[in-house]
């Protein structure tokens, strides 16, 4: 069998290639050059799965869509707190061209606007071999898998006649948010939106924020969950439309968009997203791209309000074994994050007070969080003071301490069933 | 084994005690009676389990609370294209209690600010025996699954220093969004506001919105999947702080807050929360209420950005059997949504073209959206065109419609045991 | 000879006739009932003389207008400061029916917005006898110099679908800006706004603003000269356009517009005018009445800034007299202002030092201001002590208090004549 | 005897000595450097008579004090209208180094604020021998009466810090209303602010203002009426504080500050006035320099709303003379604006219809307007067709045009001693 999926990608794209609406972006003048009739389509599962239709070899600046990961590059490279003092996390209400400082504290108001992704850029990493922005395209280029590279023609374009930049270049020094030469760093800012990406390569990146900051193909985890979350939120509220309601009520996914026409989106547990379509609508944002994430939206049930109740699945199984039937077993199986310790909890509630002995598998966990540990253990802790011996089988070392009690050691390394084979004879 | 969740709840509570900032709201002035030292925490799991502590017996008004419900039961009763030409979805930026109208749409910005709100009330049903403020209580005790009442106290009370809600009836009425008499809808919304709840009455209801739109104790749907996400989606960006940005990195969960010291959040998949204690913030919020918020999203994961990747889990087990082994055998497991379904697609690729026998067993399958129908069936079709006979198991009638391929009968309503029995002998 | 003025009003109003845009106001319905043709012109003098053309005779409601009038009575009344702390002086960029408060001071941000106007009509004086509306009508009829009535059908019309006033009203008094009943002073103002009168009553009332605040016919002071010019001074910034700028640099007339079509302004130290012609613009201001007063400014040289250098004719004559000459007669005429005063000064340093007998005479003076009494004092003071003697002739007593030097009467208040002759012979 | 002028303007300048409020401006290192005790004050009459006292020969720099002299030099070289398309009249509300762009026309609010006078200093002249700000300082070095120069320390300190005019200066070019490089316009900007005045010399640059555009020492026009006007109404409504009510109101005199210490102020057909104190307040103007305007206006009656009533003074004296006193002479006096025009045909009235010979003497009229002229040969044509004869004598060639009437030539340019003579025997 072959998986509809792509098919299914296809069938949007159609739907959405009549739409002739927007307009190429004209105040970069290499990007009017471009064929309005691009359009590719790509999405990635978090496990790493690839699928992409139309024109996605193709490669065009990812312009603002860099704006997220230069955040999660600074807030990685400073950390959270000293970010928020150089940028803040509210939707403008404004058009992404503007100043939009905050009255208060005159900085700017987030940083997927230009004024907070010039003060962003200015906050990445660099030495006295790399720039800023040759430090996002390696970031980039791990998120993606592959050596990205610059369009120099871009860049030398948009360097000439980038005087807004400049202007809130030179506004941010005034108010102390830059502390060097603005030029310089503008400079900086428009290499960095000059890196060169295919939908793929979005499409990747952004199943690295749907995955909570790890690559699935690598395993790697390459931001904190805490980082990702930050990103995703100031994607939601201030990523696309200058109305921050509309885009969360009608699509529900966070995104960005560029004006060479892509928007990246990723959807927290669940799918990276990128399209292609160089035609933008009066936001700026790619007038199909837009429709495309409407539809999927729509009709795939993509959207972050959409929850999944997934507590259910957290038992596979319960058996006992052992000679006198003694040993409990619980095969536990998916992520064990509050919602499904609590859940299994509560069905170790029901275990009798007696002096059993409890074997928790954790084999099949996937993912367990900071909450998951901490309930697990206060559930092991609970069945220890009702009598019960309790081993934790941790054979895929996802637990980083070892536990005991009594002088038994309640975390396992073993194998689950190579653990049983004590109790059988 | 009891289990810890309790224990858990009391432990937050008992860390906010301490903190005696904030003041009583005083423009209603019955709220100024209020016992400043009242503390309660509700949490009930998408399953309808109920955890509580403090005060959770106390009944208070639900005030401001009450807007995301009436904003639901308006758009079942009108649909969201009627309510949406009345009330729009953005943030405001502004105090609760200003008039906030678009000025474009000359209607105002969200339902959770009062001009959004009263209109809202002037949208609920009501005929020549109940008031829209009963149909309100009606639909909540509805959700909170026992009969609520009106407080005549709090009612009277704020009936007579309604100023500032007259001014924005009587604004409302100048501009056309409301067509009747401001001064009688302005009433029935203070009537709405005086409905009395507890914590568990919240959470309740709160729960229902978490488990999209579906009441657990009873198996009842009491709103539409896309009701619920609207709602969600517009207490996400308009339910607490004026700063929509602020409330999303920091705690992440969809709430709303009332003058009388309550906060219910939502947790799409995962959780009802509800808080109350009085004193509010300068923001009218009740001050320890925010403290418990972001302490719960901090120390349990619970944030709308921390997904869970459930797809992993979809296949519980495959085994073959028949006499040939023909019949190969896929018993799923968990929700049924779109990244769930790409991941089963995916693994029945790896399926050999030949003429095996395909169950395909949604037994265990808890939840099957749209989205994962059309996709399970797309798989199907494509199963049979590679050759292969496909049985879905439905014992649980998961699905509304029968199909059939080639005069045989692809959904199946038999037990998956009693269905292997033909192959067997 | 019979001036040319009537008939050049004639020609403006002519020539603006042809003008068929803007709409009746359609808010009140009464209103909307008008005879949208009507045109009419009238202009007096700061003298009195008051010349007028078309539609002079047709009464139709002050409405607006009689913001600047009540604004002058409750400064009367209160005094500036109590009126300051609770209507503003700043122009509001807003439309006339915005509720406009200041973010700081949440109070009116100026008297000429309705939320600045209702609540000025809260600062009229009133008793048992007499209402805030009552008080106001009287006052106007002494400016207009006949007794005006009140429109009833007007009032009874607009009473009915007050809803935007009463939303104000309700505002006011949640800020408090309002201590009573918020519908009773709405209806308040809205009788205050049924003032019936003619283009003639208008420039009649707003020449005694030119005037200083002295009814020209009757020689009454009505208004002090720090109430005229607060009242012209808010009038110029606050009465028109939401624009400031646009009215005071094309314009240059503090003014006040209606919406039965009423345009009232007051050019200080020139004329008082006023214009009546119903059809609207969208500022709600008339349309043929701004035409008019643009032409009056622009052919007439009527404008605020176009400053009239006074100066050079203080001194009518300077001529000895007595036997050996030792008399020096100033006859002075005109205002006795600052500029006035300075070029005495100026004049008299010329005098040498000398055992003259030095004369003015006020006789001719119309107008001496406080500063005019300072300094021609100052400059009496430094005659004497160069040892002339000095007489000033008052005979018109504007001067309230007599001055002595070494047992000299320096104020005589014979006239002129009669004093020289002592010196004849 | 001496006048006491110049001791009143020392006693103000005594009066606020003693407010040490205020801080130096910092944000040019240069004029930190200031001494901030220095205190000056001039006042110049509109017939060119300086006073001044205090620091009146220390020269600083005249930074935004330059800005109504660069907006009447730009309308005087493009024309108004031109200077229209690019900046606005109306108050900004904001501060004055805010961009403040209309949000329509996207040009700057007007030319009193930073992204205004920029924009202004664009439309300069300028040529290859000068450069833009080297035009304006030909001009002010006109209306000052001396060559003045520019403090080159000043300029090259604030060229270096100039990051928010940058700022202003790259939005400027994006949105289209500067066409040329940025930095450019903004360096020139500078320059023209490092422009060295002293007290006196801007008392004499504001009287031209005042006096309507002539420079009374030399009688020359440098500006005409219409671009004075349009100045002195923008100084008016955007001069001073943003708040433009408050500045009208309590002090009423059009202005400008600059953040050296100096204010300007011309008062339109009174006086020009400047002060120079280096202590500003939070506004950027300096604290002693507003305290003095302030106490000018309140003790001198000097404010645009305190109207002169001229028009009593316009006749002289009326008399008959020749052999039968059919010859009727009126000497005028004064100004003739519409006013007195007015009143002079009022009286002209009075003249019976009958053959006399009126005779208009002009000789001690110091100012003919437009209307003036034209209103006074419209009351000749109707003496002339009641009957009577007219002669106007010109001696002082006031009217520009000569008039007859059946072969009789109305303007005469002889004395009026001299015409009278032919009447007698």
């Amino acid at each position: 069998m072959k998986t509809p999926v792509p098919d299914y990608l296809q069938h949007v794209l159609n739907a959405c290639d009549a739409n002739q609406h927007g307009a190429l972006a004209d105040y970069i003048p290499e990007l009017a050059n471009a064929n309005p009739n691009r359009l590719a389509l790509a999405l990635s599962t978090v496990d790493g799965t690839i699928y992409s239709t139309g024109d996605d070899e193709v490669a065009f600046t990812i312009q603002s869509m860099s704006k997220p990961f230069a955040y999660a590059l600074a807030i990685r490279h400073l950390g959270l707190d000293s970010v928020l003092q150089k940028v803040g996390v509210e939707p403008s209400g404004e058009a992404f061209n503007q100043i939009a400082l905050d009255p208060q504290s005159n900085t700017p108001k987030n940083p997927m606007i230009n004024s907070g992704a010039i003060t962003t850029h200015s906050l990445l990493p660099h030495d006295e071999h790399s720039t800023r922005a040759e430090k996002l395209r390696e970031f980039l280029s791990e998120l993606a898998g592959r050596e990205l590279s610059f369009d120099d023609a871009v860049y030398q374009s948009e360097v000439k006649t980038a005087f807004r930049n400049l202007s809130i270049g030179y506004m941010l020094r005034t108010v102390g948010v830059l502390e060097e030469d603005p030029a310089d760093v503008v400079n900086g800012y428009i290499r960095q939106c000059a890196i060169l990406v295919t939908v793929k390569d979005l499409a990747k990146m952004a199943s690295v924020l749907a995955n909570g900051g790890v690559q699935a193909a690598t395993g790697k985890r390459l931001l904190s969950r805490s980082v990702v979350r930050q990103v995703l939120s100031v994607m939601m509220t201030c990523g696309m439309y200058d109305a921050a309601g509309d885009w969360l009520t009608t699509v529900g996914i966070p995104a960005k968009s560029g004006v060479a026409g892509g928007i990246m989106g990723a959807l927290p547990g669940q799918v990276g997203l990128a399209v292609f379509s160089p035609k933008l609508d009066t936001h700026g944002n790619s007038v199909r791209g837009v429709e495309i994430f409407e539809r999927l939206s729509k009709d795939m049930g993509l959207h972050v309000m959409e929850g999944t109740p997934s507590a259910q699945t957290i038992v596979q199984s319960r058996y006992t074994c052992g000679i006198d039937h003694s040993v409990v077993v619980y095969e536990l199986r998916g992520v064990l994050q509050f919602t499904e310790s609590e859940m299994l909890l509560r069905i170790l509630e029901d275990e009798p007070v007696a002096n059993n002995h409890i074997v928790l598998d954790l084999t099949n966990i996937s993912l367990i969080h900071d909450v998951g540990v901490r309930m697990l253990f206060e559930g092991v802790d609970r069945l220890i003071a009702d009598g019960h011996r309790v081993a934790v089988i941790d054979s895929e070392h996802l637990l980083e301490q070892s536990r005991s009690h009594a002088g038994h050691e309640v975390v396992v390394r073993e194998e689950l069933s190579q653990y049983l084979q004590r109790f059988e004879r």
